[in-house]
């Protein structure tokens, strides 16, 4: 229910903004979803609206929400949203990685700071939770937009929520895991406990989230070593093998960046990717 | 004593092999040491010699090897070395690496396949034990050869050798980790103990190992990220990232490939690198 009222919201406001009915019903299905597909070639920078943008842009932050809390926050449990560890995390990590790449636009690049802003949130939002909508080729941002969004891919959103990557609470989870390896080295003899969201993080849980953590890894790392293999470039290579495993969408580069396809890649390389 | 006794042997094998005392003294002690550094610019391709180039790579390989247990060989534990179970993955994981190269460089690249075996070990083996010698400018083999090496970096060599890298005996752990939780989700309810070497491995070694995995990507990734953010190009940002954590020493591209150097990095991405 939460889901159609939300969709029923953003068709609403895509409509208002400017969409056609059909438009605003397509792109509010795959935007709340973190899918990304658009029926534009180039995606939801056909547009050129701000507003479009801009409620792209909440969609799908919206859509990196754990869906429960938007429940329990709707039932009256005020303040459930934002209180919650995964969902600071998530909110910490977003302004950060906008603020880094709306302050290079404007410095480096010297686009406009409204226009930075707006660029950053919408393509690094879209990319973080594997949406996947472009606005921009991002890719031509310059030298320090690349490996940027290349990691981003991996972050995904909260646990609950529509987005793809390795969620946000798998990473507190091991940050968790490794500070208390970390005191421990200093002081061997202290008992240090990983905690998350003010519990105890059961052993179990930490091993089952290190090992996914090393077999996303393990199959990120050999099906690039594949597609290295079948001749195609280094960037192409490890950027569509995080993006396939991670379930964004454009990769980097000239061939499958975000103003490209994966089209004129070998059968084999698509079979491997679909894998 | 082990290692001087390795140090005379490989001395002499250099100096028998054509290289001048002196030449032969400094190069084994950055072959048994996998340090990597040479007296001259196209490092042991400057000698162009096959038999140096053997004796090279049987050093490093043999710097690889748990010291411990060339200890207990010479005391007389016969197949002590190559019942062990890292040792064992050690000679797997080259073989395989080593394969794989040369099949590319004689099938695709049309080498010579005894020089094709030649150049795929020697540079293999180089970069997998972080020692980071070359007689090949390895980032020009093709698509393929850039992954390959790109992730062999972060293997490196036994644990108790003189290799750099995360160590084989951490990814044998991982491995048995990630297998006993892949299992477990098939047989919920079923009883799954990892082994290392024939023996279980306690939760907080895994724990342990898992977490330095964790902090050793996590330490990549920032550092490719701040490297991107000088201006750095994709490649060397990661692969320097890469060859700096793992103290490998040549990274992949033009700028700091084997046929390259650092010497053009800007001064922050140096003291990065360094750190």
């Amino acid at each position: 229910v939460i889901y159609l009222v939300l969709s029923v919201i953003w068709t609403v406001l895509y409509w208002a903004a400017g969409m056609s009915f059909f438009d605003a019903v397509i792109h509010t299905m795959t935007t709340l979803a973190t899918g990304g597909f658009s029926s534009y070639d180039d995606s939801i920078g056909h547009f050129d609206n701000w507003r479009i943008d801009l409620i792209a842009t909440l969609g799908m932050f919206v859509g990196g929400l754990p869906f429960i809390l938007i429940l329990k926050t709707i039932q009256g449990e005020k303040g459930v949203l934002f209180s919650d560890g995964q969902v600071r995390a998530y909110v910490s990590v977003v302004a950060v990685v906008i603020l880094a790449g709306a302050a290079f636009l404007w410095l480096r690049n010297g686009v406009d700071p409204v226009l930075a802003l707006r660029y950053a949130s919408f393509n690094l939002i879209s990319v973080m939770t594997g949406t996947g909508y472009a606005t921009s080729d991002f890719y031509r941002w310059g030298s320090f937009a690349v490996p940027l969004f290349f990691f981003i891919m991996f972050i995904g959103g909260c646990a609950g929520s529509t987005t793809c990557g390795m969620k946000i609470f798998r990473f507190q989870v091991l940050y968790a895991a490794a500070r208390t390896q970390i005191r421990h080295l200093f002081q061997p003899h202290g008992v240090f406990i990983p905690y998350y969201n003010r519990r105890p993080i059961p052993s179990d849980v930490i091993e089952s989230v290190l090992s996914f953590f090393f077999v996303f890894i393990l199959c990120f790392g050999l099906l690039a070593i594949g597609l290295g293999m079948l001749g195609l470039d280094y960037l192409t290579a490890i950027s569509g093998a995080a993006t396939a495993i991670c379930n964004v969408g454009p990769g980097l580069g000239e061939i499958i960046g975000p103003a490209g396809n994966f089209s004129t890649l070998p059968d084999t390389a698509k079979w491997m990717l679909s894998a």
